[in-house]
């Protein structure tokens, strides 16, 4: 690797650019987070640990959904919610101000404080990714709901405020910057070539494990070191069109990246995100936007150029991390 | 404040959506920085300083040109280049990678370890802004090089590797995303109003304070909490034809947004970004690009909402913000 030059690659799928300098890294290997994130595992202030719901905001639903102190995922509205559903939708006259409403809410991963969600079997991961599921077909059918994020945050440094595992659903009012530019991306790919550029992405030394369902890959152009993708294997534009079996094979792979991830990279902050296609969409839009998993471990931090350009600077290049990630053993 | 709703909010310049949430906040004056950026005073180890210049990379200038050990800016190489000068140009057929060709300079803004950009008077930051202006001219020349980012680190959370006050200036040969977005934006507002969306900027309630040719200002949709903008009066499409009287009267106004910002927000981690226009333009673009610079605190970290989305939360009102930084009095 030692010497490599750098190299500047767009991604098909982000319409990003990305400046790939190993001038500035350590080996692959080396890659460690200095900031673990395992959190301290006291619960007795955790508001989200079992036998602590009502110091909660209101529960919207619960799996099972006719437990009671026994419960395995809430999903509860967010007590400092960014965006409120109280206030009703109101864009001003010029488009360039619209009034916060939106929905916040929290899952609830487990009622166990120490339990990390990469500590959950398979199945049980399977069952947060359908309680999102749930949630998002409750959401969409607001009318001004025009996209969902699912995200996660994991560890002080990747933005977590609490530390027992949960991760978040936001209903917003707008298709996001990042959505469209993604989405205006795959269309140029489409009209060009006819296909959908996440089914044609080329994964050969970019492959860390498969599954029946699912591929995992570090991206062609990833914008941070280690950054995975996890993608389905046949087009499908909403990522809540699964199905329990097929959440059951993506558990059991996300579960498998966690634990490669924290592994490898000493349990770094990490955040994942479930990057969908908008709710109201045309026939034309659905054979190009194909959703994914995006997991984000936080190793390095950014600097002026990053929030001045927009690029990022990846001191490891793509196909040195799905090698490391893929010769990981677990014990 | 209390219960103000949240909003969301386009910028005219940045093409941005910002989601205003005060729920998630403190009031704006409790705003401070948990990690302030004082860094140690050290200076044994520091390549930066005066009398180690054998430890850096090579220089290109300094400031006085003539001076040898009573330099008091110094223009080098950085040693650890994002972008390498020795590599050709080469994109790929299909434009989705290139060589990693550009430049990556670090300036020296001060021989004294110790001493912050801030502490320099009005003329000595008016001399770092000239150095910036003479390398950007230099680096002009080059036919590949399309955008040049200036842009400045301070404190470990913002990013800096270096305590010894610096910044860095890096040519792209491509015109990265937020630069173009911004081109965009601002292009579509010319378009409908025939005006420069800069120059039409409203700053009623936003206005920190003003010099005679820069007036600074929270924008009306920050995408950070207390960032602010500092934007020259009359229209200027490039940051580099400023000249010496206006960067006196820039550095002045520069040091003094420092200080406020220092002062009230208990000397926070920052970045400062120049945003300024590609280097080929045509006149048309002229007549709507308009340079300014950013300055943003590090106050609050992000996750994966503002990872997934693009879209950022600001828990503090621009106008609440500006009116904190407005009644600051220096001692
Ligand atoms: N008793 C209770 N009942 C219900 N909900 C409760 C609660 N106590 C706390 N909460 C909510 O639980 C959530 C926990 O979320 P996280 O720890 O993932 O990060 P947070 O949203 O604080 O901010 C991170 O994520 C956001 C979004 O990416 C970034 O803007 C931010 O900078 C980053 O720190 C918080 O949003 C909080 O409001
Ligand atoms: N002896 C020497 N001679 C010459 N140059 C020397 C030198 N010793 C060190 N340098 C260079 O000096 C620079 C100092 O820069 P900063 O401290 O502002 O942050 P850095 O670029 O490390 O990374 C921050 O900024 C970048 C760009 O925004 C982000 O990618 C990154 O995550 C963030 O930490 C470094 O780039 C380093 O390579």
């Amino acid at each position: 690797m030692a010497g490599r030059d750098p190299e500047i690659r767009k991604d098909t799928v982000t319409n990003r650019w990305v400046v790939f300098s190993p001038a500035r890294a350590r080996r692959p290997s080396d890659f460690k987070s200095k900031d673990s994130a395992n959190p301290n595992h006291t619960q007795s202030e955790c508001p989200f640990c079992s036998g602590h719901e009502h110091e909660c905001a209101p529960e919207i639903f619960r799996f099972p959904p006719d437990s009671t102190v026994d419960w395995k995922i809430r999903v509860i509205q967010n007590l400092y919610p960014a965006l409120s559903r109280d206030v009703q939708l109101n864009p001003s006259s010029d488009g360039m101000v619209l009034t916060g409403f939106g929905f916040h809410d929290v899952v609830i991963e487990s009622p166990v404080h120490a339990v990390h969600l990469s500590d959950l079997s398979p199945s049980e991961v399977a069952e947060v990714l359908l309680a999102y599921k749930k949630r998002i077909h409750q959401l969409s059918f607001h009318q001004s709901v025009k996209y969902i994020q699912v995200f996660k945050n994991h560890g002080a440094s990747a933005g977590a405020s609490m530390s027992h595992s949960h991760s978040q659903i936001m209903a917003l009012p707008i298709v996001p910057p990042t959505v469209s530019s993604r989405l205006d991306c795959m269309k140029g790919y489409f009209e060009e070539t006819g296909k959908c550029s996440v089914c044609e992405m080329s994964v050969k030394d970019l492959l860390i494990d498969e599954s029946t369902h699912y591929i995992s890959i570090i991206p062609f152009a990833a914008t941070f070191p280690f950054e995975i993708w996890i993608v389905p294997r046949d087009h499908s534009p909403h990522f809540h069109e699964i199905d329990s079996e097929k959440a059951v094979d993506l558990g059991g792979l996300l579960k498998l990246m966690l634990q490669k991830m924290s592994l490898q990279l000493n349990s770094p902050p990490f955040n994942f995100m479930i990057h969908t296609s908008p709710l109201q969409v045309t026939d034309s839009l659905l054979s190009y936007t194909h959703w994914f998993l995006q997991i984000v471990p936080q190793l390095t931090g950014i600097g002026g150029f990053e929030l001045g350009t927009g690029c990022y600077i990846n001191p490891v290049f793509p196909e040195d991390a799905a090698k490391v990630l893929r010769e990981v053993n677990l014990p």
